[in-house]
């Protein structure tokens, strides 16, 4: 019988698709990618919202296991293949553990909101011909940088933010920072030395890398404004 | 040597500290509420910032565990005590912790979003003496009907949102909807009958009921504004 093959349905370009690839890239795990014509709206129909209720990318299978929202998808991997690639779930010690999971919510909750609206000006409003709305940029930037410190500060006492190693706490920021990085706002980043620094590293890694190659909208779009 | 003593630093009408309650008596464990004298702004000083750097309660320490957000010290405390008490995370299975997870983000993705808006316009803004926008209410209650045309189905097929029995996929609605349920828009719940269903059945476990004994914000609210 031949292995269950993985599928992502979804698009490279997405955020939420690529922080699914990224930690199957990690965990060194074939699978299938299997594109969405989301131009068409092939998401908000069926038979794709039987996959993903919300019509949102990306959906997973393995098997006759069937899930959305990537960062459950992430947890389900990292758990079921805890042993192959990166240990992105530290979950043989509890007390490591739940560090990593108190950094993936802090990612979920006080990190994605600000640089979701941030890149959606930047990015994704000249895509529709319209304009960065600068006021939502400087209040989200000001939320994000807020965050930032506590980064800046966490990063100066611990090499990632989950613990000594790189795990999903750190691995679930990578996609909107690959777009946030081509704005002119990632001075955020790079004017804080302990960010910027575990930036140069998560960012460099060889599934980050590949994964990142399929993440090319922000480059059409900033040689369109110039 | 005395049993380590977990320690809850919050206070009992705040939302995110009522979460972590709930979990707790779902679990039978012993706690303690360190009370934080929010109205002098004591979240936003040391020594708490050294519990919890964002500022914002609850904090957690279990022994020499401490921890902040508070789906993370639920997974923390579900996962530690697996077989006390209510199997909050179904983590013998990892195809139905899967689909927990899943439900997990949903709650924390697309649900918290609009109920905390309308929650906010509702119970915090008449605190200060501010009118609810009700621009803002219609549109956050448009995403959240949203969300919950899809529970609805969802809940249609299975009892619970995690699968067949009560976990953190629910659990960690109860602390928002305490207070929405006393708001005008409580239709959007009880005008969806499998919806409605849910929350009877989740508001009448013995847990809920103790902790939102600790939750009066709304009645002094509301009565004011009548």
């Amino acid at each position: 019988m031949a292995k269950p093959i993985i599928k992502v349905h979804g698009i490279s370009l997405s955020t939420c698709t690529a922080r699914v690839l990224l930690c199957l890239h990690e965990k060194g795990l074939q699978y299938q990618l299997v594109p969405i014509d989301v131009a068409s709206g092939a998401h908000k129909r069926q038979p794709y919202l039987s996959l993903n209720p919300f019509g949102l990318v990306p959906a997973f299978e393995d098997g006759n296991v069937s899930l959305f929202e990537s960062r459950a998808i992430n947890r389900y991997l990292a758990r079921k293949h805890e042993d192959k690639g990166t240990d992105l779930l530290l979950s043989k010690s509890s007390t490591e553990s739940a560090i990593v999971e108190t950094w993936m919510e802090v990612e979920a909750h006080h990190f994605n909101g600000p640089i979701f609206a941030i890149n959606h000006q930047r990015i994704i409003n000249p895509l529709y011909g319209l304009d960065p709305d600068e006021e939502i940029i400087k209040s989200e930037l000001e939320k994000l940088e807020n965050v930032l410190d506590i980064y800046e500060e966490r990063l100066s006492k611990s090499e990632y933010l989950g613990g000594k190693s790189y795990t999903l706490a750190d691995l679930n920021h990578i996609p909107f920072l690959v777009y946030f990085m081509k704005t002119p706002n990632a001075t955020a980043i790079t004017s804080r030395p302990h960010v910027n620094a575990w930036w140069n590293k998560i960012s460099t890694r060889k599934a980050t890398i590949e994964v990142e190659a399929g993440m090319k909208l922000h480059l059409a779009n900033f040689d369109n404004e110039k």
